[in-house]
């Protein structure tokens, strides 16, 4: 084989590689944020005890890998007919693409805080949504 | 004044002036995340032009400066009974801290998004938190 030869090939395969990372770089940007967003209500919403369990209860959920960002919130101050302030607790959680959120459904974590919580709340309301 | 004096309050200054920037650091970092999480429900949902319209206003008031970051989705295909999927368009906002929000409210290119677009929608539902 020549040296040109050899090069050419060397640089196609250069090439090839680039292209290949490039294509994974490109499908891992095409990936959908999913946002997962609960709102709780809670059986007894006067009690500060059953909110600062349910607020420890989600602090330990948070740590399932999957999750890309969360945040633990309650309803701001702001007062319009629109605006439903009825809930306690917001969860709102952030992955990259369906598959992770439904790996949060089935992790031993979750199904423990459900399992750990679940008496503390009489309603739960979830919007599932996905970047357009 | 004696240089040893001229260097005391010198050096003074700067830590005065110091200690004034990791309060003011202190500060920004006790600012709570404000999400602002708007459903839309689209008075025609089959519509593809209606929903076409509502997402192109909602790409245009995202340039209001005090919007820290946001997300423009619509239902994920999940569906439990918890899960409220019923909307067309969801449209999350992340604010650093109320007055950023307060000011996105009275923004001249929301109050023109609302002019532009509020015909398209039969119901909105708000649920405005604040990090716990």
């Amino acid at each position: 084989m020549s040296i040109t030869r050899r090069t050419f090939l060397y640089q196609a395969a250069l090439l090839s590689a680039a292209t290949a990372v490039t294509q994974q770089a490109s499908a891992m940007t095409k990936e959908q944020t999913f946002i997962h967003h609960v709102y709780f209500w809670l059986n007894n919403p006067e009690s500060k005890e059953d909110k600062a369990a349910l607020i420890a209860g989600l602090k330990k959920l948070s740590v399932v890998k999957t999750i890309a960002s969360f945040h633990i919130g309650e309803p701001a101050p702001t007062n319009r007919d629109v605006i439903d302030r009825s809930y306690s607790v917001s969860w709102c959680l952030f992955f990259k693409g369906s598959d992770d959120q439904a790996s949060y459904q089935v992790d031993p974590i979750h199904l423990n805080f459900v399992k750990e919580c679940s008496h503390l709340w009489k309603k739960v309301v979830v919007y599932d949504s996905i970047d357009i």
